[in-house]
């Protein structure tokens, strides 16, 4: 099979990616935050093209959720300065990043510093629970974890602490004053712990968590439907294209992107032209404003509510300029 | 790496498939509809491995919802007829696909036989609208596509019609009578279109659908908690195995399962130690029961309540007798 030069010839489902906006998305973050104050999170988009841009630009040290987006990073020399920012209890694979990756790893329990220890791991982050039900010590619990830790030879970089919880706070005033008070937790911890690093944040905290060093970002990039929702100034740059494969006389079509395409955990995809009735796993249900506008064999474009699992779910990304097809990106950071 | 010997020792996050479970609900189905009265449906398992047992078994006629599933199928030599139920425009793909296998089709539109005869398709299927609001024709204009087709010199096999909607219907005798409806609607359709087969139903319908002359079922084979709410025999075969990289003295911890391991459209995976409080891109929240039961580094196993998109997360399965690590399956079939 040829290469397809148009979107309306790119094989669907498929993801798609608007490069005017893509890149715009990136000057808008890189004004606000460039080089070192923000540490690009690969796990949002999982292809090492994005983050090749983004080192480009001088954003050169990245955080992962996974060792595969450590490794994969490693293969393509994005490994400048990498932060493996989930707690890791796989020795044998700690070990083996540990010999080829400049990592740094989080760990929030005795227990994790002990896999990183035996891994052979020589830096850390001390991962505090700031407010979010997930992983991270109580902040009393920083600063002896990281005494300890340096007791073992390791050097401790500084503290990370995700504030994942007020992302979605709709009101700014409101989420700057909890992202306040969240990151105060997060400030004590770093006075017990040392180092030069405070880390964290993320796309809905961007501009209004001033109190990190650096910060976890990575869906500003291509955006969903539920960043969308904030006052944030980037776009929505990545479309889950589809092809109409059925029409009823009944008033919905069906489109062959479903479930395996498109994650649904924030909500369904939205459609510009319709409601989104319901997904199958291969199918999409569209109840369109104008079912006479719709014929088998068009194309549809759907936003996603959540970027990260429905990239996950694919193997490559088509970068568009309008219609014109002009690179495609592997999806090379997938997996665990 | 060594290859893991142990389900202790399996890297997480990973699907595991109990043997003895999986052989019983293979045993089950066959008793019920055996050798091509099932057409096994590979979108639910998305790996030769179970497919080719499936016809060691006499079940040699398979469903497939994709291009690349066929594909799959045709490298395993599991191609002696393959049926893709679902319908496709792309004739590129359709001309490759009737150049290697040996195929049949579903059609519900005049645009969708005219890709069909476009891309070499010799056979098809009539997919007829039952009930639910997805693809197929209505039942009155089953019979002039089947004259077009064989005006065009295709073969047309027979019908199809999934009444998916009815596939969670609990009660059994209101599930039976509805089901029945659905199917005199596609029985009506055969009538008019001809040929042998009338291919429907699913593991939530295989023995109330007494009407079909095969039943499309995939899920029976591992199961899922949304299809053990019903009255059906089978059993969940299948894990998504975690870590538990994080404790909180607050009452939860954290495994390293999460949105990208483990589907949420049919709601959260099931514990049977406590509650699942919420999932992440990488991690799932866990309330147990007795919080001192659990420490950083032990296993839990989550029950998934929709294998389907599940399963395409992941790029293999492991086999275990126990605790034993007996085989491990490619999930070869995924993508489209």
């Amino acid at each position: 099979m040829s290469e397809p030069s148009s979107i309306h010839d790119v094989p669907t489902p498929a993801l798609v990616v608007e490069q005017s906006t893509f890149h715009s998305n990136l000057a808008k973050m890189d004004a606000v935050l460039p080089g070192l104050t923000l540490r690009p999170h690969v796990k949002a988009f999982k292809t090492t093209a994005i983050a090749s841009r983004l080192a480009a630009d001088g954003h050169t040290g990245f955080c992962c959720a996974t060792p595969r987006e450590v490794e994969g990073m490693v293969a393509a020399g994005l490994g400048e300065d990498l932060l493996l920012a989930n707690e890791t209890l796989d020795t044998a694979r700690l070990g083996a990043l540990a010999n080829t990756a400049n990592i740094t790893v989080a760990i929030d329990s005795d227990t994790t510093l002990d896999a990183a220890i035996a891994g052979g791991i020589r830096r850390v982050l001390i991962d505090v629970e700031v407010g979010m039900p997930r992983c991270g010590c109580d902040p009393a619990d920083a600063g002896p974890l990281a005494d300890r830790a340096r007791a073992a030879g390791l050097e401790v970089r500084g503290v990370m602490g995700y504030e994942g919880h007020l992302m979605m706070v709709t009101d700014r005033s409101e989420r700057t004053d909890r992202v306040g008070s969240a990151m105060e937790l997060l400030l004590g911890a770093a006075d017990d712990v040392g180092g030069e690093i405070v880390s964290g944040g993320g796309t809905g905290t961007f501009d209004t968590n001033t109190w990190c060093t650096e910060i976890q970002a990575g869906s500003y990039t291509l955006l969903d439907t539920d960043y969308a929702k904030l006052d944030l100034p980037f776009e929505i740059a990545l479309d889950v294209l589809a092809t109409v494969v059925s029409v009823s006389p009944k008033g919905w079509i069906v489109a062959d992107a479903g479930l395996k395409s498109m994650a649904s955990d924030h909500g369904n995809p939205s459609w510009a032209h319709g409601e989104v009735f319901f997904m199958s796993d291969e199918h999409v249900t569209l109840l369109p404003t104008e079912l006479s506008d719709w014929s088998v064999g068009d194309r549809v474009r759907l936003q996603s509510a959540h970027i990260d699992p429905t990239i996950a779910k694919h193997e490559r990304i088509w970068l568009a300029d309008g219609d014109d097809i002009v690179d495609q990106w592997p999806v090379d950071l997938r997996h665990w």
